[in-house]
């Protein structure tokens, strides 16, 4: 039997279809507005999962955390499996200390939502882990403890990258709860080493390139932040190649009053090699590193002068009196596109409150090369350990230094003329209104090269991070608004990544 | 009514007078070996008087054991209490952290124990405060669970100077136990300070100069070690000047991916300064300070050039490969009677396990310099503060530098020809059967110049520590022996001091 009515396009009447094609647009608009909708009449429901999240001490630069970490990968996969997704622990091995000790690595969540050959397939990373954080490094609140105020959640993961990834989740959750189809596939991979240097991560990726990834056809990283006010989509990000000096002299610390004089002590050679990786300017002074870097191309300088950045708020953001360039262009420059050394600490010297007398027996001096094109990490390797070597032995001690690299991340590079990146313009103009920067990441985020390598595939960064969001530092936060705005750019640009021709991969 | 026999020496005949003198110095050896004997006997009881103090984490460095500290000074003080000394607790003010925190400082502990004025009266002075410890160092057992292996008493501040102001105390209740009159008048003045630099000491002593110290003949202090297996005698100490060189930039904390090569590095300008210090070979290169050193005079060199001192010994004792200098003379000389600079750590940087990507906002270089004739702590603080805002200011960084001396200990030196040292060998004679090495120590004894400048009394120094008891550094030990036949040197020492003639003060 056959209905009165049909609503086949091929038996309705061009006057019909016209219409409908009309509406279509409305009736798009009018799904976002629902959507958004949703996604603002559960904002404390997301705001409650963020601090869940953020009470986890994810932080997977010190072992002691590591039982922490496996809880929070474990936390991650239950929230996808009860949302449906096909999730998977993926066991990546285990990792070298320099100690020698041998630790298991927490394991990368993979998870599917649809399955539908005839959509695109998007695949969302993100990372759990956190930097480390203690009340007494001068935070206001406790850093694991998400609190809110005026409209900031201050806690430590919750920019970086806490709050983004559970967007990401919550954007496909509110298509769920709406029963709309979701537009694309969406994937996830979500790690919980990358503030370490995501070890374990590339063999993973290389060994699912033609299982878990060979369906995929763009990767979303949301690990970054805005440069202002205004919202962006980042188009490259710099490596970071970390490195321990570590200089070891007596068995054990001694009595600076009874020993000093009588030994070399470590801590004036650690001192000594590191003075001499960069001038009191900030120049880098291993021989080879500038070199190898690319040059500054004109229209390079041209977009650089065209970004909305305001050095006077930046300062007064930084609380410096004064920023290492005076122009917008050099600043930036040398923030996204030249390397940077920066020297962390030292570990197993005197770092307490007080007045210790001791003469340290074995430092580890810590610091870090921000990588760009076209360094290459294994030659910067090879660069800093010979170069330390000739100026430790230039001084002639009986000390002892091993020079390691312990994170070797190449920087990454995007194409902003690809459809990937307008259609992140387009969403950002639904939900905010403006068309967004596209800037660069001075951070790291190794997988994107890492994808790019192996994957072939084409790579965005959305962030939704605020640009004074205090990554790494005292005092983290996400912004209430960051937050719940995010989710519905996330969802919007769902919907945008789903208009992108077949063809333009 | 008269007894029938009486013992006044007025009545007695001059041959039983002469038979009683003769046979007098057999008595004293016989009293001797009954308070030795008495002494083995009670060792046990004296270990575990050693754990109860070593139990009490009363480090003076870390503000946030103060009330560890206060109850160390409240045990102290009790336990002479219960031996029937005449025991004060003296308030001696507070002090101000660099932050400007005011604290209250631990009281000092005075007791006296006799108040005969034909005899003389000796004050021994001690410390109970103990140098930070952590298992997490390098420990090989708790270092606040005393813990005894193959003969020796493992804990912090075992050997400095618990076990010391233990052995002189149980040395005036062995005498009191055994009904045996103390030979001089036995005072203390114990303090809690003495690790960071005796705060608040000095101005307790001028202002009991004249009522507590007034009837003081010698001063004697057990707060060192000895050189080698050979029981020593001190005669002078290094003093200290302690630094902190704080360089302030950002506000905050910053990541040093989004940040670095915006901002000049705290870190870089601190590393830059400390480096400026001290050459690789170890000549410090603050001008005027080794200027200032009362030249080697041939005596001394003679006196270096007898002494038992095995470089090698010391060398394996260390741990290094090569020692600074490589004969005996010049590296005592380096360890005696010539400054050296030892830079301890840095606050406010990471110096935990793992890979922080931080660049710290606010650092503090701690760094010494060891004091000895003839400079002065107050220019050394003016040469040390100009020269470095000299440097810092030579690199046109936007940072703040901030130079404050926290410690100025002066040194201290005695004459060795005094009857103290004349007794200190008979004692040392009596207990270990050989004549004392005439040492002189490398670290700082504040309160012995202070004593000297102030009561212009005599001192001594008569250390009962091991050479390798490991002082202010991992795993600190007492052995038994040193502590156990250290307290009959004690016992025997104020006796020897009863026969110096009232005269030679």
């Amino acid at each position: 039997m056959k209905a009165p009515h049909t609503c086949s396009s091929e038996k309705m009447n061009p006057q019909t279809l016209l219409l409908i094609l009309l509406l279509l647009p409305a009736a798009r608009a009018f799904q976002f507005t629902r959507m958004a909708q949703y996604v603002d009449s559960h904002q404390e429901e997301y705001v409650e999962a963020l601090r869940d999240w953020v009470a986890i001490e994810s932080d997977s630069s010190n072992v002691l955390k590591r039982p922490d970490l496996h809880h929070m990968m474990e936390v991650v996969a239950q929230k996808l499996r009860l949302m449906g997704g096909t999730v998977e622990l993926v066991d990546i091995g285990e990792q070298e200390l320099p100690n020698g000790q041998i630790l298991a690595l927490p394991k990368v969540v993979t998870a599917q939502f649809g399955n539908d050959t005839s959509k695109h397939t998007v695949c969302v990373y993100g990372h759990v882990d956190v930097q480390p954080a203690k009340l007494e490094d001068g935070w206001n609140t406790d850093p694991y403890n998400l609190t809110e105020i005026n409209g900031h959640l201050y806690g430590r993961g919750a920019s970086d990258n806490k709050a983004p990834v559970l967007a990401w989740i919550h954007a496909v959750g509110a298509y769920q709860a709406l029963h709309m189809d979701l537009p694309v596939n969406v994937k996830f991979v979500i790690e919980g080493m990358e503030e370490t240097g995501s070890n374990g991560l590339d063999a993973m990726i290389l060994a699912q390139r033609n299982t878990f990834f060979s369906d995929v056809d763009y990767i979303i990283i949301s690990d970054c932040g805005w440069l202002s006010r205004r919202p962006a989509l980042t188009y490259g990000t710099r490596g970071n190649c970390y490195f321990f000096a570590e200089v070891e002299g007596p068995k054990q610390d001694l009595h600076s009053g009874v020993y000093g004089g009588s030994v070399i002590e470590p801590m004036t050679d650690l001192i000594g090699i590191l003075d001499s990786l960069i001038s009191p300017s900030g120049k880098i002074q291993i021989p080879g590193i500038r070199e190898a870097v690319a040059p500054l191309t004109d229209e390079e300088w041209k977009m650089y002068q065209d970004i909305e950045f305001d050095l006077e708020n930046y300062k007064n953001k930084t609380g410096v009196s004064q920023l290492m360039y005076d122009n917008k262009v050099d600043l930036l420059a040398h923030m996204w596109r030249y390397p940077t050394v920066s020297i962390h600490g030292i570990e197993g010297a005197f770092s307490d409150p007080g007045t210790k007398t001791v003469i340290p027996a074995k430092v580890t001096g810590k610091f870090s090369i921000r990588q760009v094109p076209n360094m290459d990490p294994a030659v910067v390797k090879t660069q800093v350990t010979d170069y330390l070597h000739s100026v430790f032995g230039k001084r002639k001690s009986p000390n002892k230094l091993k020079v390691s690299m312990v994170i070797g991340a190449k920087p990454w590079l995007a194409n902003t003329q690809h459809p990937l990146y307008e259609a992140g313009k387009a969403a950002v103009n639904k939900v905010f209104n403006v068309d967004p920067d596209l800037i660069r990441e001075g951070g790291t985020i190794p997988i994107a090269r890492t994808f790019q390598d192996v994957t072939g595939k084409s790579i965005i960064m959305i962030p939704i991070g605020g640009f004074d969001d205090g990554l790494h530092s005292q005092n983290e936060k996400m912004s209430r608004y960051n937050y719940i705005e995010g989710t519905k750019l996330f969802i919007a640009y769902l919907n945008e990544v789903s208009q992108i021709k077949k063809t333009s991969v």
